[in-house]
């Protein structure tokens, strides 16, 4: 099996969406890039996560886009995952799943306030919603599109990849990243939790706003960057 | 035993039910429909599902409603199954469950709008609410017409049951269906999901209306019908 | 072991209470009356359910209250208990838990309206929820008092145990009962679900109100009553 | 191992946090102190419930602050737990989790109103929310300054650690304490239930204010102080 290694830890990751309760069914895709190989995988179209094998897993070229190894036809959503691979440089694992409470902050196309530290440990600043797609946007390309659409966000915004490694499609579902895919599946759990909190605590009290600077700081920045005290090494 | 792969493939669908949390106690029941042999068969009235085997399940004549092999008492039901067999030919499996989110919806007598892409890849459109039965209707035959009332709403609002495979009862509860029993309890997991998401999203955001008609049409198209992209074969 | 089968009953209801989610830690208690021997049995105060066996079980006089078999101590609500198998000679089980849903229509203090079916085919009109007590109902004799306000409530408003099979008690949490212990827990778990359901519905919809006499009728007497057609056996 | 029971029992209350569903990833830690040794021991930072060991477990120095065993870093929030072990010296373990429901009232900056029984057994009166710490507060000392804030809430509301074994740090999350490292994640687990209960109350009614005085004196002192008649001992 050609690319052994990557396609089992993509395979790893896409069963611990399911694992982990982000999904049900097969509503979630996971992938990893090899950028010194130009190929990323990522599951095969509407295989269900019990049955998904290393195997399985499609593996395209991230300069054409095309399968390059894979017997299965690779996920619908291949050319957001593509386009974010192209967009993002720094990142090496994508997931993208439709984890409700998540779900339910892109339907309502708002992006998630910062109300606490459960939020700012991991993420530097409100999680943002694209804009919608146009009609043009959406009948050409469409996938491709909605990849176009979270780069156009981030770029317009001054957003960096890293620091915000999540988003909220508008209308549609969240898509978050990290050093490989394993990670961005972890960040795509956190998300949801986030955004789940975010939802009661706008229930308890729908004027509150967010949290202020010197505590986005302050948790961010214990958890990333270089001078990081959190867990067992420092993060260089 | 007579007709006992469609018997074990409804105690299947049946058992499904429970093991993917649409129903407590025994709260639902899951039918199949064998058109050539002019029968469908659907769970006992009142059996827990851990303890049901395909011997348990009854065989309804689909010309008379009435039960053609099977010991046990069919499902309370199973006069709306019935009907909708007769009034909606291209289905060939249905599920019935009070799934939490999707019967507060049924309560609420409101159809679901279609708020995101979640909907849009099952159901073309908002999921319909039927108007409530008259005291006539729930005074004699009540079940029947349950049935009725649901090919009614479909009929008067030019609803095509494969592109719109469930709807809500009003005051009582979700049916879905689909090619077979199995696949309608899939589609019973899709709604509460769908289900319990747009509730999410209205408590977010009271004022979300519903999707464009180009994001329903992609989403909903790139899984079914002849152009379909999704998954590992076209259907056809 | 004296009542050797009873208190076995009377344990598996009580880690039923456990199984089916109904109770964190030790809040909730399962009992069971044998009148003929003229005592009941009930879960011992504050013993976890996954540790419990028949001999933990406390056996109580009905005619005194007082403990007659058993080591431990009885439930501290054995006195609510008590007084409900005197008010309603025609229960055999009562359960009392905080599940959570329930318990929040109980601290709101007000009764759950009937929403649809799945309510009516257990309880056949809203679920009542008593007065407050009085500071000198709580100071003397509580939980005997707090027998006394559910059984006031059930006479001052017509109400009959075996139809209306669970209260809410103000700013406290639910009671259910039965024919025995475990289908008092069984109650216990509809009016859990019926009480999410019910949230979440006006959630969705604040104006609900309740469903017409004649679905409750329908729903509730197709279940319970000599013209019964729910299940395998018509019920006496 | 050196303070090898005290480690063990820390290792055995960590996992519980995770058992028990009140933190996903590594998003919660449990301590415990020996006075008479002098030493707190307390879960390593960023270690997964599952694959912590006893031998992990830091031991810090009640005196200094510092770690006196253990190879790994103790958890980012130590300083935390020792100034909580200083300002109350009645407690003998502390419990710090991120649990949806507490911490979307942390985030919503309120205290819980004590609306019932279930809260009253456990908590003494509304559970406080203390105040934001400062941008100064938060720049130097941050994770000290939060055991501050609450040291700060209880002294200044004279509220005492025993009666009142819980607080919500504001825009963060809740801390829990009892006789012993496995105690503080009981009280944690309470604490989430009555947080998700009381968001649950003021869904169905916003307008409840809290129970009377007589009610909640009776539910606290059935269970705690020299009168208590819960369980199966006298607690002296």
């Amino acid at each position: 099996m050609s690319f052994g290694a990557l396609r089992e830890r993509v395979c790893a990751a896409n069963r611990e969406i399911n694992r982990v309760g982000l999904a049900i069914l097969t509503w979630g895709n996971a992938s990893e890039v090899d950028r010194e190989a130009g190929v990323f995988a990522i599951k095969p179209s509407g295989i269900e996560y019990d049955k998904l094998t290393p195997e399985d897993i499609s593996v395209v070229s991230l300069e054409t886009g095309e399968p390059v190894a894979g017997a299965l036809n690779p996920s619908s959503d291949t050319a957001s995952h593509w386009h974010l691979y192209r967009a993002f440089p720094e990142i090496g694992g994508i997931a993208h799943t439709h984890s409700p409470y998540a779900t339910a902050w892109a339907q309502a196309q708002r992006e998630i306030p910062c109300l606490g530290t459960t939020h700012a440990d991991a993420f530097y600043g409100a999680i943002p919603c694209t804009r919608p797609l146009t009609q043009a946007e959406i009948e050409t390309a469409y996938e491709l599109n909605t990849g176009k659409v979270i780069a156009e966000h981030f770029s317009e915004n001054g957003l960096r990849a890293l620091e915000m490694p999540g988003v909220l499609v508008s209308a549609h579902a969240p898509f978050t990243w990290g050093s490989d895919a394993l990670q961005a599946v972890v960040t795509g759990q956190v998300l949801e939790e986030v955004a789940k909190i975010a939802a009661a605590t706008l229930a308890i009290d729908p004027g509150q706003g967010g949290v202020d600077q010197s505590l986005l700081d302050k948790h961010y920045l214990r958890k990333h960057g270089k001078d990081a005290t959190y867990g067992q090494e420092k993060t260089a």
